[in-house]
């Protein structure tokens, strides 16, 4: 998307430098830095440190690591080593396994010189993928905004509300929720976009910066806020993204989800999940019983990043000194509060009925 | 409540000084720094700094207030002039109100002479009614709590999640919400509470001070962490405080609540909500739509505070810069979300019938 006027993707290939090139999104929302990865130990430190962050990205960019990694080395053994030390930068990413054993399986059986281009055709092909799916997750929710829009008074924009970053710093291009909202945005729909400051890590900034440096209208507001909003009927649509979804339709995305899904709910307002299909977890029916939270340290919740005084990004403590802290960093909304699913295929029902019809092929593994 | 095994009011009459002691609360939780407030200037300096904060807290300060103007000058005008000077700090907060007229219509018949003893006694009286009043709500509510331990295996703790803070740093002491859990802590009842964060002013890192210097177990948490942890069995009851509530068991109270009722709602769990009778507004029917939410500043969100490594109060902007914010400082929590209101006569129905059985000569005025 754009950044003052000119297209970005978060990652891309330089064919000059022969280096990808990222954004560093530690800096952000304060800094727009881009940086060049060329070795494997850079890829390996742009994971770990979350300079890219979010699955979609980060399997992206793993793939072109490994791929830099063959240049120098396309042994067997390099290969292996490679994958080893890039798949153990963030043990619970589901993408970054899946790009790196999609890369793994397509080079083993080549001949060591022709991995190198191979691997490097993959990356890209990986990144054009993800793109190209969220560009689809677009255009099916971009419907549904306009036909909000369609039942408004010509010029009123629709309002919708999302909760963390699911944007695209969080993926190639486009972003998952916000997808939908770009396409409406670029094709002349009139959109404000609420933006849960989504704590503790306060991604809402960074949806902030998104949105703003692309043009679109949005207002930043505490997480608290949010029922309050469609109470009083300034929300249209509520929009998020997911990290895992189950078979049955619940949905298990940034804390806080739920709480939002419960407030739409309340007060009759739609609440929408965009996903790529990948992120279904085909085995799994009770989300809320059987998916485990990821329970991250206690300094996210005691303690905020920002710009101080001087301009300088500084870190201050909030709570007393040795608060017990929980930070469990995601929730289950259950299937019941969800209106609809909108994946690459298209829009479909929060549960096994609708999900099947949109993927019988994988319903019926 | 015990500040380091010592037990403190919030604001406190030092004899020997012949001066009111208030707690900095701008300094805390960092710092615990008592100061003395003397003069007309300093009791509206405290005010309007929110040295003070906490509707019934700023009541009885500016019953303080009023008292020592009128030992330097007890004449008419100088009683007018206190009261208006004082009336000012914050217009909104309605015990200001409530407590000034209480002191001028009480001194105005009285001769010049005798009005700065009979205002010092006053003010005594009514930050004496306060305890009182919230000594009453601790006993009724912690009897909900001695309830539900009953209910659980021995010594397994009740867990109880709060927002905001509700405290005794926001009355003169026990506070309104903390108040049931001091009483059933004190009494022997295992106890441990989540503490919400409560953006964006962070009132829980004063919950969790609080709560910590009276040596009661407790988590903080994100506000966006409430609906989880109710899923997954590990809140036996929310209990909140309120700024108002409607003759019919409508709660407005900070920004956030209603997301918390609703979470409640979804799982079974009991939501209580303590309130002075003061605090019940007897010609308000519906309080979603009728009553106005205040709108405060934006860099309340955009901005917070907190302790430098260096260990001097500092504040970090989150946002890029010029994001528009939106920050209401109130929500409304419907009645029928609400379980029960714990008032200082008992513990009621949300409802019309059910606050006119506890209140009948208000309900029929």
């Amino acid at each position: 998307m754009k950044v003052k006027g000119i297209h970005y993707r978060s990652l891309w290939w330089d064919r000059t430098a022969q280096v990808l090139c990222i954004i560093d999104q530690r800096a952000l929302p304060h800094v727009f830095r881009v940086q060049p990865v060329a070795t494997l130990d850079d890829f390996v430190q742009a994971i770990c440190q979350m300079r890219v962050r979010g699955a979609p990205l980060i399997g992206a960019t793993a793939a072109y690591g490994l791929a830099l990694a063959m240049r120098l080395d396309s042994s067997n053994e390099a290969l292996e080593r490679a994958h080893t030390m890039l798949n153990e930068t963030r043990p619970t990413a589901v993408n970054l396994r899946w790009a790196l054993e999609r890369c793994r399986s397509a080079l083993q059986p080549l001949p060591p010189g022709g991995r190198a281009a191979a691997a490097l055709n993959l990356a890209h092909e990986i990144a054009d993928e993800d793109v190209a799916i969220n560009r689809r997750i677009g255009e099916h929710g971009a419907a549904l905004i306009r036909d909000i829009a369609s039942r408004k008074p010509p010029g009123m924009p629709v309002n919708l509300l999302t909760h963390c970053n699911a944007g695209w710093l969080a993926t190639v291009d486009w972003g998952t929720a916000t997808s939908p909202i770009y396409q409406a945005h670029d094709a002349g729909v009139p959109v404000h976009v609420w933006v849960d400051e989504t704590r503790p890590r306060n991604q809402g900034a960074l949806t902030a910066w998104e949105l703003g440096s692309h043009g679109i209208p949005h207002t930043y507001v505490a997480d608290n806020a949010g029922g309050h909003l469609m109470q009083h009927g300034q929300v249209d649509m509520v929009i998020t993204g997911t990290d895992r979804t189950t078979r049955t339709g619940d949905v298990c995305n940034k804390i806080g989800t739920y709480l939002k899904a419960l407030a739409a709910h309340d007060n009759g307002v739609p609440f929408f999940v965009a996903l790529p299909s990948p992120t279904i977890d085909w085995t799994m029916g009770d989300g809320v019983g059987g998916i485990e939270i990821e329970e991250r340290g206690g300094e996210e919740v005691t303690h905020v990043q920002g710009r101080a005084g001087d301009g300088a990004v500084a870190t201050v403590q909030v709570t007393p000194d040795g608060t017990t802290v929980a930070n469990p960093a995601f929730d289950v909304t259950p299937g019941r509060l969800v209106t609809g699913l909108i994946t690459e295929r298209g829009i479909c029902a929060a549960t096994e009925a609708g999900l099947a019809a949109l993927f019988p092929e994988r319903a019926a593994a």
